[in-house]
């Protein structure tokens, strides 16, 4: 499946690379503290599809960007995502059992060890992102920690998981699914695809047009996920599905129905790809990859 | 009993200092997300002794620091510890019920808001760290997220909440359970002392002055603290006691019995006033703070 595809081989390629970064951040200390760090191995070492780590790097390359310096703001973002997987698969939360094809890790180890493991991923993230290897300006480097940090917090996904956990109490309308669906996902996607144009000091409009993008990108990518949930299967998914409506979950599949939203997200990718037109065919992997988000199975 | 108690009543200027600075970052929003920034707010706006805080403020005031810079570092810190206080106190931890007097986060709430209360406090640390108002030099913001980020992280906090929680587990002797207090009380409170250090642009000794300080303090805080836990009353604790025991946790008051352990903490706070030779009566605060761990009741 991977042959030809060039999106597909790189975003294969983005996931070794990033894994070799991360491998010798997460070395396994000798003391019993080992346990923590072999649920953070567990966890950021499973096969996902590596998204945002891709957007960093792709958007990096449109600014000539250090390779190295991408990857390291790539793991760190990736350690982000994983962290917010972590606690939203637990029995408080989502209780979720399978996540990437395998346990999640308070199945793997359990619910005090997924806590700790998810603490320590968020915290390696800013700590990344502050060593002078991820860039040598340090404005560059404050901005990318107020970046990922704003990205994540209670404005951003923190605020949205709040909303999506308690939304079965509340009657949200379409308007208010978006601004969900935009802080709990879109917020850290944002953030990775404008990493690209942080590390490059790229002008306001093209950071601006990457904001565009990746507003638009985060929100088809979200319906496409609502859309598996309903549709999909889950051994090529690698996690149950059918669960957002058993959970009572505010979703646009549940509002408008499949038809409606798989026509949104069409509108999604296509208007994200429009945002890209400042951009010369360097950015064709970020076109193809509004195109992967919508058509994707898994 | 604050009445002339210099140290007293500076700890409790402290405290309202720098619930003035949090409480316009903790600004309540419109929407559903609400309900996590209520968590964070009951957390972090209960009455705590601001032992951290209280550091910062009297470490910056050896190098003349700037108070309202002072304070916005002094309420990171708090936003991590109180992170910490939450997730240590969820069931699949600690499992606590009361603390600073109060209901915990998740008996107020529930536990899935307690996980991201804690998740948005830690966030929000690295938030206002990087922020130009806390110090204009950069490398100084920088230096105050790796400080902060490694004093958290499974090197530090985490890796020793890690080893806490497992240590029925093990038989961990007195080296193993110095090296766990130094891990998961002892690294947050010497980021705390540094902090004066960093933002002052202190010499290097100066900074391992306050490093060594911070160190036997810590550790004769933890003592002190194992000491309460046995002997304490929980109404003047505001949180239960007897826990330790009952939970199996390694301590050092288990190990070699209250006696030889209140020696051990009072050797400790002097050993610390021994590192503060160096400063002159602007250190007297932190010699006090020294005294007063060893002799507190809650």
């Amino acid at each position: 499946m991977t042959g030809t595809n060039p999106l597909l081989q790189a975003l294969k390629a983005t996931s070794g690379a990033v894994e070799r970064v991360l491998d010798p951040m997460l070395a396994v200390p000798d003391g019993p503290e080992a346990r923590v760090v072999d649920a953070m191995r567990y966890a950021i070492f499973s096969p996902g599809k590596r998204l945002r780590p891709f957007l960093v790097l792709a958007s990096s390359e449109l600014f000539d960007v250090n390779r190295q310096q991408a990857l390291r703001v790539a793991a760190a973002i990736e350690c982000v995502h994983t962290y917010s997987l972590i606690h939203d698969d637990l029995p408080a939360m989502d209780d979720d059992d399978v996540r990437r094809g395998r346990p999640t890790v308070h199945k793997a180890f359990d619910d005090a060890t997924a806590i700790l493991a998810g603490d320590a991923l968020l915290t390696l993230a800013f700590d990344i992102l502050v060593d002078e290897k991820t860039h040598k300006d340090k404005g560059v480097r404050l901005e990318l920690v107020r970046t990922l940090a704003q990205a994540s917090g209670h404005h951003g996904m923190v605020g949205g998981q709040m909303i999506d956990i308690t939304a079965g109490d509340h009657e949200l309308d379409e308007a208010a699914i978006y601004r969900l669906q935009q802080m709990k996902t879109g917020a850290l996607i944002s953030a990775s695809a404008e990493a690209g144009a942080i590390l490059g000091r790229a002008e306001k409009r093209e950071r601006h047009s990457l904001q565009g993008y990746a507003r638009d990108l985060g929100l088809a990518f979200q319906i496409a996920d609502d859309l598996l949930d309903v549709e999909g299967d889950p051994m090529i998914m690698g996690k149950a599905a059918q669960k957002d409506g058993r959970q009572g979950k505010a979703t646009l599949v549940a509002l408008m129905g499949a038809g409606r939203a798989r026509q949104q997200a069409h509108m999604l990718a296509e208007q994200a790809i429009e945002h890209l037109s400042l951009f010369d065919e360097r950015a064709s992997l970020l076109r193809a990859v509004a195109q992967f988000v919508i058509s994707r199975r898994a």
